[in-house]
Parts: C-alpha cells; structure tokens; sequence
C-alpha cells in the first residue's frame, strides 16, 4: 500500500497535540486465498457478517453483489460503522476494509477471523486512524447542534 | 490518518519491482460541514450517488442509515468497488471512502463533488493504492481458476 497524499505528514508533524480519533479504520489486504470461497457469495457474506459479531459490532444493513464471471462485493453496516470487501477469486485476492467507531469493537479481531475462514496464506494490514480531532473539540461535541431540517424513518 | 502498519514500510522498499494496483482507494477527511446535510439521510444519499455517477461510476446496490439521535451511514456500491460515508453531524465531520478500480473512474472527481456539496471548510485525502501485485502474476490472472461451486442469481 502506497501513501500518495502530502496531508500525512502535515499530522504526524502536529502528533504532539493532545488528539483523539472518531474511528480506526484497518484496511486488509488478503493475497493467495482460496478462489473458491472467494467466488461464493453466500460464504463471503456468511463470513463478513460473523466476522462483525466477532468483533463485537452490532449490524444495522447489509448488501452483497456477485459479478459474472466472477468476483463479490458487499458490505456490512454495523452501528459502528462498515466492513466492506471485494473479491478478484482469479487472484486469489481480497480487499477488505473493516471501519469501527469507539471502543468497543476491535477491527483487528475480524481481520484475524477474516483471514482464517479466506485461508489466506499471504495477508497484511495497515490501521488508519480517522476523524482526527484535538479533545476540545471533541468535548464541545457533547453540545448539540441547531438542527434546520431532519429527516425521520 | 496515522499509519501504524509496519508493511508500508516494506512495499515502499520494494518499489523498484514492476508493479500494478488493482485499486485505488481515496479516504477523505471532511471536517467543518455543514451540519444540516450530514444529518439529512436523502441529501446524503443524493450526493453519494450524484458522486459515483459524477466520477464514472456504474451503481449496483446502495443502503443508508439513519442513527439515533443523529448522523448517517451509508455505502454504493459500485461495478469499480465502493463509496462509503459516516457522518458526525455534531462534530461537523465525515469520513469519506472512495474506492475504485480500473482507469474508467477517478475517485478525486467524487471528492471534489462531495466536498463541494458538503460545503467543507477543512478537506483532505489519502490516496492508497489496493491489491498491488507484479505484472507477472495479473498477467496470469487471464487465467480462468477452477470453480468448485458457484452461486447464480
């Protein structure tokens, strides 16, 4: 994986502000799985959703895809965010994102499980963190905003 | 976005080697939005789809949530990968995934059009490159894999 983007230094230069992230955000990538499961919508989504219960998420939606000739997509949304993959069974590779808010889910539990049930013989990780903001702004958070317009369903 | 994986680090070494990336994967931090958009689940979902579209994307499915008591999750999933959304309305941020493959599709189109819509005052992104392999190995990828059960539908 290949940092292109200049703001990445511009925040490790500014690390020693007293921070918090919103989110943590693992971005896997599983090379030289088995095509098969790869290729099986029901098993990845089978998968993706026990590896959220896994880590602890609790599931909100889901929504899979299969490609012809072959491939998946799906995604979970879960309360505290998303999993998402995408398959190439051809290679036996697949990219998955595993996005959770707060504390109480760890992603790194659902990259474990991922990469056991994908039999993935050659997998890395690399963990973002996301929605940097400096603790005041986090604690003027817990004042709520003027609403204009909202919508209810 | 603070990276802590230590495998950057040892693709970066091996950067000489003919490569290609499967993906590209722009995550986009939307900090000071307008607040109102991020809680209005149809203008969310409008800009996420008018943000596919606007970069090349072809839509295949999409789901979107609405939190208690406020903020937005959401995914479209496309033929090219996926844009995902979170929204803190409270805090004025969103965290913005566009993940795409191929060259048909520019995932910084849809971060300008998103950062546009959202009326963001502080914006940036990090580009990753997804699923990098050798020449060689897609090369081979023209090379149908063996399937030992398919799902149709």
């Amino acid at each position: 994986m290949t940092i292109v983007s200049s703001s990445l230094k511009e925040l490790e230069a500014h690390s020693n502000i007293d921070r918090v992230n919103l989110g943590q955000h693992v971005l896997a990538e599983f090379f030289e799985c088995d095509s098969n499961i790869l290729n099986n919508i029901d098993k990845v989504e089978k998968y993706m959703i026990e590896a959220a219960l896994e880590c602890g998420a609790t599931i909100v939606q889901k929504c899979f895809h299969m490609f012809n000739p072959y491939g998946v997509s799906g995604v979970v949304i879960i309360s505290e965010s998303h999993l998402a993959i995408h398959t190439w069974p051809e290679l036996g590779y697949a990219a998955v994102d595993l996005f959770t808010c707060g504390t109480k889910c760890d992603p790194k539990i659902a990259y474990e499980f991922l990469k056991k049930k994908f039999n993935s013989k050659n997998a890395s990780f690399t963990e973002l963190k996301r929605g940097i903001i400096d603790r005041e702004t986090f604690k003027l958070s817990e004042q709520p905003f003027e609403v204009a317009e909202q919508f209810e369903g």
